[in-house]
Formats: C-alpha cells, sequence, structure tokens
C-alpha cells in the first residue's frame, strides 16, 4: 500500500527508458503505476503475441522486473522473469516471464489481474499496466534518402526504419485504454513520459483516445524526460527540440509543465529552451547520464534529478 | 518447518499416483518428502529434456503442485504451475511449471535449490527432489505375444509397449542418487513405495544404487502401497501378487513391513497374503479407490488409510 503522503506518479513508456525511469521512482515513492506500450511485435513478445493472441509481455514483464522487491526473494523472482532460454530449439529467445505473463493471462481471463499477480510474486513497489487492453501495430510515414515516403508498419521495422520518420499512427487507431490505467491518469500528482523510443514507445500512448483525454483532464503535472541521444532508425538526426516537436506535433493539447534533459547531452540549449518556451514547459537541465554508456540513464542520478523537480512543485 | 512430533514420511514414485499419494501424505504429516523419478521422456518434459539436457520436470512439477499451500496464493501458483499451453504454434503442450523449473535450474545452476525455490512460491507442505541428479532412461525387456524378446527403450516406449516386461533397468545402469533424497529416507520414519506406473515410476528408484543402500539402511518402515488396477501395457494383466514379485525381483533385499491393497481391487485375496507373507509383510486391506473412476486413489480415503497404518505402529 502507498504511503498517503507520498506522491502518485504515473510512469508512460516502455522498453529499458521506462525501467531506467521506473528504478529512479521506485525511491521516490511508493505510489507508483507504470502504464506500458502494447505495440511490439518483435523477439519473444511477438512470437507469443502471433502464438496466442494476447498482448505482447515483453516490455510488462521489464517494467515489473524494475519494480521487484528489494529483498532476495523478490530480486530472485525478478531474475527468473528476465531469464532467457537460449537453446538451438523452440524456446530460444523466450523470456520466463513473458511465457508466465501469457499463462496468467489464460488461467485468469484478465489482463489487469494477471500482472498483479505477478507484482505480487515480485514484491512490486507499484503496479504495472498495459496502456490498451488489445494488441496493436504501429504504422510509420518514413521519407527515405531518396525523398520517397512510405509507410512502414509494426514495432520493429518503425524502429529500425531507413529515413526519417514523418508520422506515426496506431492500428487500430482508437483502441480502448485500459481503464485502471484512465484512473491512475486521473488520480496522479505527476505523469512522467519518456524516455525510450520516441515513435515506438512514447508517442503511441498519446495516440490512445482514452489516455489522451484522461491526460487532457487530469490535475496532474507532466514530465517529459527526454532521451540521451537520437535513435538509429527512429529519431536519426534529432534534436532534443525535434524530440518535442515531434511529441506536441502528435499530441497537440498535451500541457507539459516540466521537461528534464541531461545537461550534457542536449547540445544547442538555445533551441531546446525556446521548443519548451512554446509548449509552456520548464526546462530542467541535470546530470543523468550513465557513466560510460551510450545513451543510458542513470536510476541513481535520475532519481535525484526527479526528487528535485517532484519537490519542488 | 515440520511439526516435531509429525512422523518423517518420504513418498517414492512419479506420476499421478505419486500425487495421489501426496494429497493423502499432506494431511498427515508436516515432515513430507517426496522423491520423484527422472526417467520421463514424453510430451513437454521429454521436449524440454532434449532442449536443455535437463532433468524431466513433470513429475516433479506435480509432486509440487500436490504440496501447494491451502490458501488462495499456494492453490493460484499451482494452478499457474499446472497450466499447459496450448496452440498451433512450438508453445503447445508445455506445462508452465515445466518452464519455470527449468529456468531456474539454469540460474541456480542447482536442481533442488530450485526446486525449493518453487516450493517456495507454493507455499509447500513438505519437499520435493528428484530421485537423481542426471536424466535417465528405462529400458525393459519385453517378451511379445509371439515369445519374442525384445528391448525397449524409454519410459514412453515401455509404458506402451505391447507384450510383457520381463525386465527393467536404468540407462546409465548406476546413476548418482540426489543426496537430499539419500538423507530424506535415512531420516525418515515411514517410506511409502507407489502407486503409479509400476514399472517406470515405481521400480526406477530401487535401481538407483545410493537409493535402494539408504533403504537398506533406514530404520523406516517402508509402506508399498499397491496399484488399483493393472495398466495397459507395463503390467497387463499383472495380479496385485505380480506388482509385488516384480519389486521383489528388482529389489531383493527390500523389507516391506506394510502392503496397502484396495479392498474391492484385489480380486484373489489368498495368492496376495501369501505374496506379503512371503516379504514378510502385513496386508492392509482398505477401501481407497476415487468412487466412478478407472484406477484412481481418492486422497480422503488413502489419507485415513495411511493414517491408521502410520499410528498403528
Amino acid at each position: 500500500m502507498p504511503w498517503s503522503d507520498d506522491p502518485a506518479v504515473v510512469a508512460l513508456g516502455g522498453g529499458h527508458g521506462l525501467s531506467a525511469s521506473l528504478a529512479a521512482l521506485r525511491r521516490l515513492t511508493s505510489d507508483l503505476t507504470a502504464v506500458v506500450t502494447v505495440a511490439d511485435n518483435g523477439g519473444s513478445s511477438g512470437r507469443l503475441r502471433e502464438e496466442f493472441g494476447v498482448l505482447p509481455p515483453g516490455d510488462l514483464r521489464m517494467a515489473l522486473a524494475s519494480l521487484c522487491g528489494d529483498d532476495r526473494w523478490g530480486q530472485t523472482w525478478a531474475k527468473v522473469l528476465q531469464h532467457r532460454f537460449s537453446s538451438d530449439g523452440s524456446m530460444d529467445g523466450h523470456a520466463v516471464g513473458n511465457l508466465l505473463i501469457v499463462a496468467l493471462w489464460e488461467l485468469l481471463d484478465d489482463q489487469v489481474a494477471g500482472l498483479d499477480w505477478v507484482g505480487g510474486l515480485l514484491g512490486a513497489r507499484g503496479r504495472v499496466l498495459p496502456m490498451a487492453l488489445t494488441p496493436l501495430d504501429i504504422a510509420a510515414e518514413v521519407r527515405d534518402a531518396s525523398g520517397e515516403v512510405a509507410v512502414v508498419r509494426g514495432q520493429v521495422a518503425v524502429a529500425t526504419a531507413a529515413g526519417k520518420v514523418l508520422d506515426v499512427r496506431l492500428e487500430p487507431a482508437a483502441p480502448e485504454a485500459c481503464p485502471e490505467a484512465v484512473q491512475a491518469i486521473a488520480e496522479a500528482d505527476w505523469v512522467v513520459i519518456g524516455p525510450g523510443s520516441w515513435y515506438s514507445s512514447v508517442i503511441p500512448h498519446l495516440l490512445v483516445p482514452g489516455l489522451r483525454t484522461a491526460l487532457g483532464a487530469t490535475s496532474a503535472r507532466v514530465v517529459v524526460n527526454l532521451n540521451l541521444v537520437a535513435q538509429a532508425g527512429e529519431t536519426d538526426g534529432y534534436t532534443p527540440a525535434d524530440h518535442l516537436a515531434a511529441l506536441h506535433r502528435h499530441a497537440p493539447d498535451l500541457r507539459v509543465s516540466v521537461v528534464l534533459a541531461d545537461a550534457g547531452s542536449v547540445g544547442e540549449e538555445a533551441s531546446l529552451r525556446s521548443a519548451c518556451a512554446a509548449l509552456g514547459a520548464e526546462l530542467v537541465l541535470a546530470d543523468v547520464a550513465l557513466a560510460g554508456s551510450d545513451g543510458q540513464h542513470d536510476p541513481e542520478k535520475l532519481a535525484r534529478a526527479y526528487a528535485a523537480i517532484l519537490g519542488a512543485n
């Protein structure tokens, strides 16, 4: 149970970016909800999605593992969930937690309850929810080097498309939002968006009508946490300001209170400052990069930056 | 932790027979250890054994599920473990618990520790151990209708062989016993053997040198719990006395204190009485059959029968 005076924080995203954010936020609040993208179509998740028609479980599993209890019990089960089989056979590449989540979904016939049971197993410090209740696909308009524009379908294809992503949409276009995610956003003090693959993990949330409505109606303040580097394929050549512009283009009615960026990664600061100003958002520059990494956030530094933002408002 | 005045009971077997026995014994003692055959080569277990070179996990999983905690937590995780995927794809037929056990073995590199973690997850009332630390095969001499004798290899082939099983052996012939199983037998008050597939789940334990030595040295009293019916393939046409004779042939030095048989299933009683007398064992006849079933034990009736045996000695 959350402590009553802890801020209610909802983190939107997917993949490693969301995990880094959760690893930081769990230090600051016991009232933490992750809302996770469900458009992955690659790897173990993609195979399970195809074989069982379920939500892709991988990003949900990673988020759950990031919230595992501090004790040996929680840490061991998180390792089990994250364990990936390696063989010459058909199990190769499957993450154990993906299989466990799919089994719970089949058994309980309730996606949220299944994830809550995995959270219970881990002694998770927070809750993990899917952004929508049906598996989604991402379709992107991509302009290649010759200027040709083509539609690319599927998260894997979008994430590795050669060219510049102009626009992204969901297929189906208006999926039902997870009701518990809508409620969490309504009751939140803070909503944190990003970091993560911009077009395939971050922007998709803003394209789910129910979430977008909830974000428009909530009194929560929104923090956008920018990536440290542009991502080959998805956001090749994007500046931090370009990331904000892409977000704004897909969700023009999103009110952003704070933009958090790594002081050492922003490059030319003026364009970012004016992009933030155009959104009405405060720019917070902090050292949040993991030393020696290529674009990863340091959970401890990120926790300090979040603490300053959450405490200052 | 076991209550100090509960009898220490070790149950040897595999498959559904062992599960029925455990479902009964868990009502009588908190100091319960299952020692499980590891010669299965069919189904999900057989596939995992081939893909990963691990012990076949299926019988271990079933035994663990039989010992799950009485509460909603234990019962739900037991259902998850027992859940079997059904699809047109490569996961079809895999039991979730089998995958979880294999993952824990890979992660911890310790078979007993892995099973203990699953037991912990279930809040298991007892411990489940493999009989040996390496996967085994069963090889049987089978005489067909024409009188020809051939060697049949693999549990599945043996269990479905057309003809009469004359002799069964393990390959490799002298596997290392699980040390914790040896210790449990040494410290036991009671050892229960059977019910179960006689040649592929019950007799194999007696062919593991370390277990056989432990059974010879322990002060525990041995109960043999006979099957209710002969098993097509393995023990077609066997009388209860024939089952005892097969056991004695493979383990002539095994001292049996009590033979438990279903009063309504033994058929001609005199030959069974004399087979018991020849072993120096007391014959206990009781109603232990599940009403309406074809050869299954009723755990509640079985618990009453075990209680009478354990309490009377």
